[in-house]
């Protein structure tokens, strides 16, 4: 019978081989951690390799994500589907295991990590995700939705301000089942954490309000048991343990120093390390009894066995609830959302109501809402300017988490981090706001979204100089460039209540990525349209008013500058020139589009185009080369009402008419 | 003889006044916050308003912005040139008083504020500097460099990340100077902040090695002395003032709850706050009696002359160090740096190393480091990768400050925003590193230095999927297109050796903006140029090689891809063809050129052009128009060596070539 340290020291030769033969990545962390991960992996994670979606499983996080090896060991020993070839593959093109965690890419990883801080938020979205799923789901002697949520972590993360967010919130929210594990090692990259990292870290986490356990022995098992135990025991608070350890146990002349963080061990240091650990196997090698004492298959099979029995009784005393529960997990919206979503899309357009487009997003969410319990929504201390709460809406707190929505403090960046997290979970779609200003303080969480191809809806009001007297702090310019150069990201911005609705229906309807709505602050005219219009304007991009044959003189809008196009069409028209005017609400989505529709809303031999948008002009040369003209802002904007800013930077009528006139003059 | 509540109801029917008038701004901020700030500024605060670039005044930072209206009651009241005619233009186009205190537009304004965090953060940033400055200039019985650095907070203050980033460095580095004042009034936007804030603030900041002065009534005049008095009794430890108040203090019906946040009161509730206060004067009213209680003219010229007389007994013991310091505050380089410098990038053309351009930033920093002691550098934990460390450089920490270079640890977002206040606080040259995905943490802190026109200097390394192994996490894509699509913003992403030195000089010698140095971990081969293309090349983009005559295709690319477009144009002059290449390190820098310039380098007759960056592709379609082609990447990275992928993303001679023929065959 192998003992605990050598189920652990099988973590630490992977890790150092995987790391040597692609002469890349990062032995440190994980041969630092592998006698927690050791104890939490064979003796508390309830968790399938077979089935690594099984629903109920406990969620297991690195957040210190470039200890990657770390985890891959614990897949492929536990018996997921990472095979030792995957393991020699280690940081190449298209292997299971990349470089950091890579969500999507390996079975059994939960959230991509790397970027520090991250993973920690999104564990507070997968334990929010778990304490609100079950509170809407559970039911006397049936506790179907029930499991833990645990997090590795490293100074990296603690330092990172995105951990004070989240877990100020962990704390106030009392997630009694989040258990963070703090690998205190005392080293970064830049050496011992002395001259700039000197936290009380428990200290810091108590005024969270959290449960912490410090100056665990990380390298004892039996320390690490007993604080796990104090942490599962502790369900009114999350609990941090704060593990002692040595960066690169094991690895004699390096451990202990910055030296093993982040690069290959060398062959020397591999076999003195292989020495020092008792560890005599060649490279790669993992004798079959710590194979049979780590493997996790049989356990995981019973595991699942036993809630697939809970799951058929509650099934059979909520039949409802449960098959909600299934549809939920899957992430299928209700059979008829579109067919009913179309339905409210028309009746803006009949209504054909001039209301500001954060407005219109709250009208839509009071539409959508309520065929919709898996929304869950949010802002950073903005709902009553980002309009996120809409009649359904039901704040979660520590004493009841059945309700669906969550005021997040002044905390932009942990907002979207926790709501990629509740994504991942399952059972929900998240949607947040803030100020699109402030998209910028949340901005490599939107990101993440995009690069793990989660339904995270983005909410930004306040979209342009628009915003009027809270000045150039606030108003975004360059931000709906920065989203919508984000691969994989939709970005929306509605010109009327129609198109608003219209976002929305896209933004759920999606499962491959994130979207950006992008909505005003102020009052936005109803634009007309006919069945076929509205059909299209879902395509991203549209015709929204033209003159019969080739236009002379394309104009693209969106947003708040649609209607000005519009008016400035009209003038056009008057000194008798044919204009078409395009209203591009979404121009990833319109990108997506065939060549034919393309061509059909922007015929390419049209060249004589101006693009009008209250944002980064440059932007626009995109969609209207080197031969158009783009109305645009080219500066920061300034305090002053908003009427008056969009009198100063040219969003009138007569300065987009001169501009177009310059090209008709050609 | 007003009392001091005479003198604080002053700001308070000000602010009401104001934001009344605006029918917009935050009235509750300045009316809670009234008492504290009038002892500080009566009792404590050394300035002289005559004079607001006096260098040893006190900094005060209102990091809690949007209560703009309490600074510029402040300002007026204490006799800045703030006029009550521009506290009635409150949030006018081009007024003294917008809707957050922006740096440049009112005097007395030490930075702008608004986006929440990011004041304190600054402050940290003053009080580094003044620290740093006095370490290095003051000498035994001249301390020349000797002020407070005071700054207000509210509830979102803390809630935000970069709260915890920059609070622990302060507690780290024993900022003695530095004094907090939070204004705990329990309100927030969304409401009372008991439903998402629960932090036991005091033991938090304990935890942060902060003197916590916890409970202080912020209306008791007495009280708030008593705690200031501890604060700057404590030269060791930076200090927290936890001031209990009530939002909106004196408006009877709404104080204490966030209606009084963020709109303006009403007629009737300022009516009635005017009874309720005692305050018997029409609107914008202020008795001479405040107005003479208020006045600090005479009491800050009689500080400044006595700082004028020992600044002239320091001179004249070490008149040197004085000349030193002068230049420095004034931000003037040393008069022989340009002649320098362009022999330093002479001398690269003739070495002609093939480097990575990091590697070459740190050779520029041993080249130009020596000249500038202004200089105060740092990465966020990653200066083994950044490469910021030169032969000069010596850390700052609490014992000693007298070095130039700060370990900001892993806090990105901090670290970019204490640069922003070292740089306002004059004397220092601050650059900071991180990797260029990394950019996102402290996105909005780059902006603000663009906004307040601040030489800070950012480097962020490893620049593209050249990165390798570490995968889409870390690989920057769409980066470079959010940075230069920054107003006021300066990119360079130079090609070698010669190209970064370039860049380096461009970025020292700008006064008005901040520029971003964007470097490749991976080598990059030197590049042959003559004395003109040398000129040129801090012209932002020039002719890198050129065939005689109008050339058939243009080649423009940037740092790593420049000899990519090198190799490419020779395969293709080989086939015959005229091709020009065009190196663009600095597109914004190329757009500020003459026209004459920008047509010889892309005249608008050669419609064929191909742009090559690893970066988001779509940015350049401002170069090549929609006749054009561009090679560059069009989604997320992935992890493998990074020769592996450049190949897979099409970055080869290959691919370049037969874009290339694309266009010439047409």
């Amino acid at each position: 019978m192998p003992s605990r340290k050598d189920l652990a020291n099988a973590i630490r030769a992977l890790s150092m081989d995987a790391v040597q033969k692609a002469n890349s990545g990062h032995p440190g962390a994980p041969m630092g951690m592998a006698d927690i991960a050791e104890v939490l992996w064979n003796d508390y994670l309830s968790h399938n390799p077979a089935d690594p979606k099984w629903p109920n499983r406990d969620r297991f996080i690195l957040s210190n994500g470039h200890g990657s090896m770390l985890q891959y060991s614990l897949l492929h020993l536990s018996g997921y589907d990472v095979s030792l070839d995957d393991i020699k593959n280690f940081r190449q093109l298209h292997s299971k295991t990349p470089g950091h965690p890579e969500y999507g890419y390996t079975p059994g990883i939960e959230t991509t990590t790397g970027p520090l801080g991250q993973g920690i938020a999104n564990a507070v979205g997968f334990a929010i995700a778990e304490k609100a799923l079950g509170a809407q789901f559970n039911r006397d002697g049936h506790n179907i939705v029930d499991h833990y949520t645990y997090a590795f972590l490293g100074d990296g993360c603690l330092m990172e301000g995105i951990s004070h967010e989240v877990c100020s919130l962990a704390g106030t929210l009392g997630l009694g089942k989040l258990i963070f594990f703090y690998d205190d090692n005392g080293i970064s990259i830049d050496g011992e954490v002395d001259g700039w990292f000197t936290d009380d870290t428990p200290k810091r986490f108590e005024s969270y309000g959290w449960q912490v356990i410090p100056d665990v022995d990380g390298h004892s098992a039996e320390e690490v048991r007993r604080a796990i135990e104090f942490g599962r025991a502790n369900t009114d608070q999350p609990t941090l343990i704060c593990c002692k350890t040595i960066i690169g146990f094991g690895a004699p002349n390096k451990q202990g120093t910055e030296s093993c963080h982040g690069s290959a061990l060398g062959e020397a240091e591999i076999i003195a390390a292989r020495e020092n650990l008792g560890w005599n196997y060649g490279d790669f090698e993992v004798p079959d009894d710590i194979y049979a004492a780590w493997n996790a298959r049989e356990k995981g099979a019973a595991a699942q066995k036993t809630w697939n029995e809970a799951f058929a009784a509650y099934k059979s005393a909520h039949p409802e609830l449960a098959a909600e529960l299934e549809r939920r997990m899957k992430g299928d919206l209700p059979a008829n959302f579109a067919e009913k979503a179309d339905a409210y899309i028309r009746e803006c357009q009949e209504k054909g109501e001039t209301v500001a487009s954060r407005k219109a997003s709250q009208n839509t969410l009071n539409a959508y809402g309520p065929m919709l319990p898996e929304l869950l929504g949010g802002s950073a201390d903005l709902a009553g300017s980002n309009l996120t709460i809409w009649d359904g809406s039901k704040g979660i707190n520590k004493d009841d988490a059945s309700g669906n929505y969550l005021y997040y403090g002044v905390r932009e960046f942990g907002m979207a981090a926790i709501m990629n997290g509740i994504a991942l979970h399952g059972g929900f779609v998240p949607y947040g706001a803030t100020f699109l200003i402030f998209m910028e303080y949340c901005r490599n969480a939107v990101r993440m979204a995009a690069l793990m191809k989660q339904r995270s809806i983005f909410v930004f009001t306040h979209d342009s100089i628009g915003l009027g007297e809270d000045g150039p702090t606030h108003q975004p310019i360059e931000q709906l460039t920065a989203l919508r150069s984000t691969p994989n990201m939709h970005v929306w911005r509605p010109a009327d209540a129609v198109e608003s609705a219209i976002a929305w229906k896209s933004a759920l309807e999606r499962t491959d990525g994130p979207s950006a709505l992008v909505f005003s602050r102020q009052g936005l005219p109803h634009q007309d349209r006919d069945d076929e219009q509205l059909a299209d304007a879902a395509k991203g991009a549209y015709i929204l008013s033209d003159d019969s044959g080739r236009p002379d003189l394309i104009l693209i809008a969106t947003g708040s500058e649609v209607s000005l196009a519009q008016e400035s069409a009209n003038t056009l028209r008057e000194q008798g020139h044919k204009v078409r005017v395009v209203s591009m609400p979404s121009a990833e989505v319109f990108d997506e589009q065939d060549a034919k529709y393309k061509q059909q809303v922007l015929p390419l031999d049209v060249t004589n185009r101006v693009a009008i948008e209250a944002g980064y002009a440059d932007y626009w040369y995109k969609y209207v080369g080197l031969d158009g003209r783009i109305v645009g802002m080219t500066s920061f904007g300034e305090s002053a009402p908003a009427g008056e800013l969009f009198k100063y930077f040219g969003f009138t009528v007569d300065n987009v008419v001169s501009v177009a006139q310059e090209l008709l003059d050609n």
